[in-house]
């Protein structure tokens, strides 16, 4: 993992943010002082502060590029934590360059490829509750889950950068293809999934679905750098609703059970 | 959540850690020096490597303490976290004192209230996650998984606690009575909640369901703390195996879906 920092650090950067800041490139050698003149960035001794770290606008493309590299790294759940955590320690540094961002590899294939929460969806909203209050957190993580629902994966973005070889990995083991998009109707890993093989045809050990889903860890990574600008911005505002459906099902059934999941995925209508 | 550290250190801990190793109740001001004396801590400046971090031998029974009163303070997914990262830094401190509890808050209740995975199962997993390599990390947290979904919650120890009034809350608001137990058969949030609702006639807003779900979050903490030390014992063996008719599923369907969760709670036999 040492090695996958330096590596990806070095080259998965495409944009300008570590000439722009003057910083960042002696990160991945460990060479950064902790903190240097950064505001808001905490002591180095004691114990970090249990507040919302400093957050400053970051660019989602470098994040769609950053959230496919790592996915090839140690999968989707440290692709879109690394995406986001590791832009923050180039522009911010101080306290990101203290959390070991391998923490959140245990949300790969929906936990330890239990199929449940999409591990791009776990390490994006850890990244989101590192820098927003727990209030917004929920705010934001409930608008990310809801807008994935409702997605065709991969995205236009992601499809145009990998057609073109634009991401870091596209040998022939990572396929620079189009592929097909689905909309998963749900935030699980398991229907996110199935939805795409029954519609593309590869299989889940494909090199192909392994890119579709590095493409989606970019592209939610992307998302959620969105939401954090518009958030940073004060512009920020909730769009998503149940569908009919379930709002149907929740006026009997608001309060014996907990969630937002589509009903009718996985109950009959009755 | 300064305070919030400062009074669970302070408070929560009925068992002898603080007093043993004589460091920890300086954490929670902030007046430990990083890294004080312990092997394997790692440098203070640079970056925090990307290595799993040292791991002791912990108190399944402080965890679930730890876990319970977590819970009331920032949910399931923060109680889990805090349960076990807290122990750590009480008896390793260094890297740990670094990594924002707060940062796993958006698990609760299935992320953002979304009723995906249990949240408890997401703070305990990232605990996990940051002591173990990331191979181990997928075993440990596998068997977690398969574990919670047969396990009829809250467990005897919990009770056993609750109605002696041993939990940190237990005033009128945090019921100090007997729980009926149901087992999930799935580790997301929505089917865990609504099994117990519809056993115990306790909706979700209710003080007993919360009070279901803090001994829940404890009896999590505990389970993971119970996983560590025998891995760390070399002692770790998966025991978790799908049910019979899953496996029959994934007889035909290993290659076109992700995941081990029961195939019968949402889908028909065919």
């Amino acid at each position: 993992m040492a090695d996958l920092e330096k590596a990806l650090e070095k080259e998965v950067s495409r944009r300008s943010f570590l000439k722009t800041t003057g910083i960042g490139l002696g990160v991945a050698a460990g060479a950064l002082v902790f903190g240097t003149g950064m505001v808001g960035a905490q002591a180095q001794t004691g114990t970090v502060a249990e507040a919302p770290l400093p957050y400053v606008e970051l660019d989602p493309e470098e994040a769609r590029l950053r959230g496919h590299a790592g996915y090839y790294q140690a999968g989707c759940s440290f692709g879109a934590f690394y995406a986001i955590a590791s832009m923050l320690r180039d522009k911010v540094g101080g306290p990101y360059n203290q959390i070991p961002l391998r923490m959140l590899g245990y949300g790969r294939g929906g936990f330890a490829n239990w199929g449940t929460i999409c591990g791009a969806l776990n390490g994006a909203s850890a990244a989101i509750n590192l820098v927003c209050p727990d209030a917004d957190t929920n705010k934001l993580v409930a608008e990310l889950l809801g807008w994935y629902t409702r997605f065709p994966f991969p995205s236009a973005e992601a499809t145009a950068i990998g057609v073109a070889g634009g991401f870091k990995y596209t040998t022939k083991q990572y396929p620079k293809i189009e592929l097909v998009t689905s909309v998963s109707d749900s935030p699980l890993c398991h229907a996110s999934n199935a939805k795409w093989i029954a519609k593309s045809g590869f299989l889940l050990p494909s090199p192909e679905r392994k890119e579709r889903c590095a493409r989606l860890t970019g592209d939610v990574a992307a998302k959620a750098v969105e939401l954090l600008n518009a958030w940073k911005a004060g512009k920020f505002v909730a769009t998503f609703k149940v569908d009919d459906q379930t709002a149907g099902c929740l006026s009997c059934h608001a309060e014996d059970q907990e969630g937002k999941m589509a009903c009718v995925s996985c109950h009959e209508p009755h």
